[in-house]
């Protein structure tokens, strides 16, 4: 049976065979090197209709193989019946990595082509001395895809709009000057960004390109004669012009990019990330280009007071809209009126949005009822939605991008009476949270340092969560942001004060329930000693953890007296912006924890 | 005022003169990159008359820079004085590393002459590419030492013997085999081994030519067509030519090494280790050369049923050893009779080595009584030995090789009455020490990711210590060895079944005291579940901490238990090969640990 996904891949591979390609890669990712994509990039999708967010595509003359991670196993094998394409199992020891399986598969002297916008510069390395060993050849300028995809939708041409200084705390012009100076001790003199966070922070402007991404598609060149920004330009209206002006900033068409990049001054030596920067700008940069880590990255991360007093705030608004959500789904639930997962994103929405200050959300909302919130990338459809009753526990992970400040919190919450193995399961991710939050580590420690603080006492129990500890957190931007974060795997960047970084430690038990809770935590000092400085987390969210679901027989003192703490905090802040009865609901929520 | 080193010096650049060389670099290592060296290959101490374990030495035509590490900032300082020798604090954010200097100080054109044979495969690589970037030279046989150094020592002589396999528990032919398995992975067919300890353990041979550390100077190559040792064969008797004969392996001189490897067949690969393997024999090898990680560093690291039987029987006997000698001390301290911090080392010598079984001892012993405690790499010379008297504390640090393993085990009793805040500090260090000895951790998971077990009780006082928490230790072999290791960096190897690891926080006061509680732990199986397989830490070494120490008001229950389960293993397993007064000084030493 043809389905339209394989139609579609023989049509690619008519191209492949008029240009003498025997593969080629469908990487999920953007010429930015892109977490979250806008429609225009979801080539993979459009090819295999694999909705996964992680996951690369490769078509061979005879054949299509996509690489899924573990999240994705199922759904990918379910996704792609008929469409002729395998699913290889990623994570495997048995599952080759896709660039083995070319190397071992294909035949010496095959050519591989890609779309060298859409891989970095580290990977195209490695792949270009991966294939050569293999006696094949990498060919990066194969892009048929636009001829493929006739309907193919246009670039994102939401509309640029400037985030303003009071929010931002320095302008564009100063953010420049201090992404140059670091500039400088590469050895370079200009910088080029591919990256669309570190754009957006750099020149104050925000857009709508991707959902819950509040970027701007463009590259940006800089250097100490001033700025160039390369973007369509009829998203940009007069008042950001002007911005940009004062910044220095003129702007050039998006596609005008590899042109201006080789038509630079041949001694100029301009740094690029190896990371986030494409392999074809790398190659039109030639000799100029000095490749290094980004420039920007630290600076981004590490907030100002300003960006500091905007996330503050933007927290006490988003505990009360909390407040409210929880209050309404907790109504509902008691007078038995009918509520599902996606009822529940939608109350969350739609108290959030009643902020003025609110853009939209940081990411899709999780709602994961009993078995679904042991998926952990779960996010309700209305093929998935499934009722919220009492017997299980719900999990939330929600957020929004405000102008002053971007939240991401988990909640998990047990509707009606939880089982003493929920409350245990519950407790022991509460004491992972409380370590990490209660931390203090010396200036130079690494997040990965932290990150057993929040796993060993589900270890010691023979149980584990896969996903990180904890990532940064933009300001009014990406939820998902680095380069710090809290994870196994060591990340070189340290934890300076002023990173916002999220603290979610989690348990997931297949096919019965999810247990995650996560708060914001900002790195600050802490004090400095005969041994150095030292730093601490101060948590920044606010909203009470489910008093219903503690097991204080496995719990110390002190964290017994954190959560009383953390609820007091809770309530001093968000109280004074609540009425009577929401007060009443908050008091209740936050009551002393004590031992039975 | 010429001093003998500055005349050595000179001499040496007579030699840089005439061979046009406008640098060499004296590395303190040898053609094995060990980490302790026989006196043949202490060319830098000769030359400089520095001590220190580590620190490199540079020498220009008109002046030398040594860079020393913390540890020596002084010692260098004191021991360089009127040599013409700079210190360079190594470490200090302005302190540029040895090759930033060369390449901002020397002019352009300038040639740097190195001994190609004492760097390391990626330290060549490295220079070569950033002298090259700085338009120098880099020649690697510039190796004038022999002429210069005229009473030279010999290489280490001492006679080789066979490490019988009732204590290796597996024959050199075999280890050969698991060798050459993990060679094919690498897509070569042969390997080549430079690390001493490496030879020593694959062919179950052992010598004396480094103090503490059993190990034969060879080179070894290995094919399925048989070994090649290279080695000076006055060092080797009939008996270990016949058991080498037994594994194939056949014997070449040492100096024979380079000419064999650049006579091997150009198409045969070869696997050598980046780190281990020094430049000269990278060059060489040539294009045969498969440059990656050694093929028997993990394989040695986990250690058999027989070397893990040899290692619990070795900890009774040390253990028996140690009970004698801390009798002995604090007898003499007792009866006020004079004893120093080397008359403490005199004292537990002379019961290790009454032990048939005794080889050497593993490490010098440190035995720092006060504020000598703090000096983390001292060891007590006739010039700094001091009396050992009531009031303060006295750490000793000290192992010894076995013929069936090696111990490493640190101390810090209280000679009479300890101050509060001496039993606040070592009870921080023992909650970290026991937060390792009782962590339980899943398959994959490296000694860096437990490393903050170790310190976090510290680090929220604003306490701190540098050293790493833990590192391997070999079977009767180096007391350091990797791969795995506990500390602030990650090292990527993880902690598997089978490997001994130190458990070994510190802390310490600068001119007060140190504190360090150090035993070696097994990583075992712990059990399975659906999250995996998880692995714990058995404690090998058997004596008891001092009881004065511990402030029980700032310890857990558990952590109470865990000193009174440890005690009592160590009685179960040490009272049986006591005497009458031995016992019962153990059982005073092993009292219950109670709240007061």
């Amino acid at each position: 049976m043809e389905n339209k996904y394989s139609a579609r891949l023989q049509s690619l591979r008519d191209y492949m065979r008029s240009a003498g390609v025997a593969a080629t890669i469908i990487p999920q990712t953007d010429p930015h090197q892109s977490e979250y994509l806008s429609a225009h990039w979801q080539v993979r999708r459009w090819l295999s209709g694999f909705t996964g967010s992680a996951g690369d595509l490769l078509v061979t003359l005879d054949g299509a193989l996509l690489w899924a991670d573990s999240r994705y196993w199922l759904q990918a094998a379910r996704q792609l019946e008929g469409t002729g394409i395998e699913v290889m199992e990623d994570g495997k020891p048995e599952t080759p990595s896709m660039i083995d399986y070319i190397c071992g598969n294909l035949p010496a002297g095959s050519t591989v082509g890609i779309d060298g916008m859409l891989f970095s510069i580290n990977t195209t390395r490695t792949m270009e001395s991966r294939l050569e060993a293999a006696g094949m050849k990498l060919v990066v300028d194969f892009n048929p895809i636009d001829l493929v995809w006739t309907d193919r939708p246009g670039r994102p041409d939401s509309k640029v709009f400037v985030h303003e200084e009071k929010y931002a705390g320095m302008s564009a012009s100063d953010k420049i000057d201090m992404v140059l100076d670091r500039v400088k001790t590469s050895g370079a003199v200009s910088a080029f960004i591919s990256d669309l966070a570190e754009i957006a922070w750099i020149l104050n402007i925000r857009g709508a390109d991707v959902s819950c991404n509040p970027v701007v598609t463009s590259f940006l060149y800089l250097s100490s004669q001033g700025g160039v920004l390369f973007i369509d330009e009829d998203k940009v209206n007069d008042d950001v012009r002007r911005h940009l002006e004062a910044a220095s900033v003129t702007l050039k068409p998006y596609d005008a990019i590899l042109g201006f990049l080789s038509a630079l001054p041949s001694e100029e030596k301009v740094l690029v990330s190896a990371s986030q920067s494409a392999g074809a700008l790398m190659a039109a940069l030639g000799a100029r280009a000095v490749v290094g880590a980004s420039p920007a990255a630290m600076l981004k991360a590490v907030k100002n007071d300003v960006q500091l007093s905007g996330v503050r705030d933007a927290m006490v608004r988003d505990g009360v809209a909390l407040v409210h959500s929880f209050m309404e789904i907790e109504d509902m639930i008691a007078q038995g009126k009918p509520l599902t997962e996606m009822g529940v994103a939608e109350i969350l929405r739609r108290h959030r949005s009643a902020d003025p200050m609110f853009f939209d959300l940081s990411f899709e909302t999780i709602a994961g009822y009993g078995a679904h919130g042991a998926i952990v990338h779960y996010d309700p459809t209305p093929e998935t939605d499934v009722e919220v009753r009492p017997g299980n526990l719900l999990l939330v992970d929600s957020g929004a991008n405000y102008f002053d400040g971007t939240t991401d919190i988990t909640r998990t919450i047990s509707i009606g009476e939880p089982s003493n193995a929920q409350r245990h399961d519950f407790t022991l991710v509460m004491k992972g949270h409380i370590s990490i939050a209660t931390a203090i580590y010396p200036e130079g420690t690494r997040g990965a340092q932290l990150d057993v603080l929040a796993r060993i006492n589900l270890w010691k129990e023979g149980l584990s969560y896969l996903h990180g500890t904890g990532h940064g957190v933009g300001h009014f931007l990406n939820v998902h942001e680095g380069p710090q974060s809290i994870r196994l795997n060591d990340t070189m960047a340290p934890l300076v004060p002023g990173m916002i970084t999220s603290n979610e430690p989690g348990l997931y038990r297949e096919g019965e329930y999810g247990i995650r809770c996560e708060n914001l935590v900002l790195t600050a000092e802490a004090f400095a000693t005969g041994f150095g400085r030292f730093y601490k987390f101060e948590t920044l969210t606010l909203f009470p953890f489910d008093l219903t679901l503690f097991d204080t027989s496995i719990m110390t003192d002190e964290e017994i007296d954190w959560v009383n703490a953390y609820h007091a905090m809770v309530c001093e802040r968000l109280l004074p912006n609540l009425d009577a009865k929401a007060q009443q609901w908050l008091l209740s929520k936050t009551s002393v924890l004590t031992r039975k």
